[in-house]
C-alpha cells in the first residue's frame, strides 16, 4: 500500500459545551497542523499516489473554508462539539467529496483511503480515517 | 476510524543482557517520548474519543510508575530486557487495565485499541498496539 | 554563557485591527506552543541555570492568566493586537517579574536574560528577548 | 503488534517526465529523511523487534546505494518517475531482500512486514508498507 | 529585541568542488527547509515586526528563483560552491535587499537583521546573520 | 556572521544530589539529542564553515567517551551534578579542544565559537556557548 501526505494549517476559535471540557468551556481557540494521507495500493501512470500539487491546493480550499473563523458561528457545526477528532472527520470528508468531484485529478480516482490528522499543539492530536 | 493521541515523557536508566546489544549491555539511560493513542469507530456524545483531560492524567500515573527509577531494579521485569519496544507494551498493557477499571471515564468503554509509541531518540523508536 | 528551556502551550481566541492582517481581522484562534528560556553566565551551586521544576510551574502559572481565552476580552490587552511577537513580550515579562519576586527560587536571582519564544503553527513563530 | 524504527536520509537529484509535475520536470534535488519501520507480532528472545543495530547498518547500506547520485542516470530507474512513493518502494523492497538474505539476523526472520517512509519536506511525505 | 520567523522550503541538485566533499562531489540534490528571521527592537503601530503575510510571500518569491534548479547551470553562482551556509547568506541578502526595495512594507525598514537557516536534513542545517 | 550545525545523541544514567531535584536525586536516565554549533564571520576557500564530516565525526566521538555509561562512576564528574547545562559545557569544552588539536581541520582555526545544545525531553533543553 503507497500513501502520500500534505500539510498544511488553520487557525480558529470554538468554545465546547459539557462538564468534561473543564476551561475549553470558555471561547478560545487552536492553531490545527493537518495532515492529509492518500492511500491507494498500485500507483498511477506518474507513478504518483496523487498529483502532489492538487492534493495540496484542495487542502488548502477545504480548511479556507475554516480557517479564521470562530466556529460556534458556523451553522454546519450548530449544536456540535467542534473537537479536534470531529474537525479531522469533517476535512477528510471534504476531501473526500473533492475527489469524487475529480478535482484532485482523473487518477485521483484510484485512491482507496484518506487519513487526516490534526495537531492542536505538541502533545495532543487527533485523526479520522475513512474509505473513499 | 478516529483516534486521540497524547504525549508525554519519562526517564530511566537500564541495562541490557545479550551481546547483540553491544555497549548498552552497560548500564544507561534513555529518555522515552511517550505517544499513547486511543481508537474508536465512532465519537462518543460529546464528540470525543476520550476526555483528553482523564487520557493524560492516566498516562502520567503509568508513566510515575517508571520514571526516574532504574528498571534493573524494578521486580516487575526481572530477567527480561526493557527494550523500547517491551517498555511499549507494558505501557499499552497498563493503560488499557485502566480503562477496564473506568478510570478514562465511562464512555472510554468504547474504545477498540490502544497504541503506544516510544521515541529514544531522534533516530530510533518503537511501538505496541493491542485491542481493548 | 548557559540557557536551559522549558515548553509548555496555550490555546487562545483573538482578532486583529488593521487592513495588514486580512482575514485575521476576524474573529479566530491560536494554539502558541511557548519555550521560555533562561540565561547565566555561570552555574549555582547545584550545577543549574535554574530549578527547571519551579520554571516549569512559573511558566505554568503565566500560560494560565492566558489560556482557554478570548484575549479580545481582557482589560490588559484593550486597544492593542495580540499579536505573536506581542504576546511573547507579555510572557517573558510576566516570568521576569516572577523572577523578581523569588518564585523561581532565590538562586535564580543570579539570571542575566530571559527569552521566549511562541510557535503559532510549523511554518511561523515570534520571539522576545529582555534582561533581567 | 510490534513495530521498531530506524531513521537515516540521502540526497540525491533527478527530474520527472510529465506536465503534471509542473516545474519539478527540472533537474532538481531532494534530502529524504527515511524511516523504516519493522513489524512483527511477537518479540524475540532477546525481548526485540529486530536487532537496530543491524537494521540501521542496512537501512544505511540501502541509502548508500542512492545516496549523493543522479537518479536520472541510474540504470534500475530508466523510464519511471523516481517519485518519492516510488523510492519509498525501491527502499522497503531492497530491505525485504536483505532481511531475506539473513542480514538483519536470524531471528529478523520473525519480522513480517515493512514500512518505509520518506520525507521530501516539512510539508510532504509519502509512504509504503509491504508484507515479508 | 523581537523576532518573527517564517518557514518554507526549496528542492535542489548541485555538485561540490574539493576533496574535503567526499562523494558529494557527485551530482546529488537537497531540500531546504528555510527559516528567515527577521528583528527589530521594538514593534511598529500594528504591534507586530513585520507584516508576516508578506515576508512569507517575499521568501517564497526569492526562493523561486533557485527553487527546482541545478545550481550549477546558475550563472549567478559560477565557480563557487554552493553549500548550506553559502546559500543561506544568498537568501538573506536577497531578502535584505527586498526589505531595502520597500516590498515587505514601509515598516519593514525598522528591521535591524535578518536572520537565515536552511535544514539539509534532520542532522545538519546552517545560518547566516546579518544587519539590515 | 555564519554556523552550522550537527546532530547526534547519547544515551547515559546519573543521579543528582540536591533536594532541588526530587524524585530525580534516584539513579536514572537520559537521551541527549546534542546539537553542536561551529561559528565564524567569514566562510573558508571551500565555502564552508567547518569540513561538515569531520564536525560529525568529532562530535561522535566526544559523545561515545560519555555514552552507554553511568556518569556516577565517571571520574571526571565526581562530586558534580552531570545536569544538561552542565554537560552541555563538557561537550563544548571538549569539542573546542578538539578544534585547538587541528582534528576538525586547519581551516576550522577560523572558528570563532561553538554552541551546544542538550535535547532531553520534547519540553526541555539546555545549552551552553563559549569562544574558541
Amino acid at each position: 500500500m503507497f500513501s502520500v501526505t500534505v500539510r498544511d494549517h488553520m487557525m480558529i476559535a470554538h468554545s465546547f459545551r459539557g462538564e468534561v471540557f473543564g476551561p475549553a468551556q470558555r471561547l478560545h481557540g487552536a492553531t490545527y497542523v493537518v495532515d492529509a494521507t492518500f492511500r491507494r495500493p498500485t500507483l498511477d501512470s506518474d507513478n504518483v499516489v496523487v498529483d502532489i500539487g492538487r492534493a495540496t491546493e484542495q487542502l488548502q480550499q477545504v480548511l479556507a473554508e475554516l480557517n479564521y473563523r470562530n466556529l460556534d458561528d458556523e451553522p454546519d457545526f450548530a449544536g456540535a462539539n467542534t473537537t479536534t477528532e470531529a474537525l479531522a472527520k469533517v476535512v477528510a470528508d471534504r476531501l473526500a467529496a473533492r475527489v469524487g468531484e475529480g478535482l484532485l485529478g482523473e487518477s485521483a480516482r484510484g485512491l482507496e483511503a484518506i487519513y487526516v490528522t490534526l495537531g492542536e499543539s505538541h502533545v495532543a492530536w487527533a485523526s479520522y480515517e475513512r474509505p473513499l
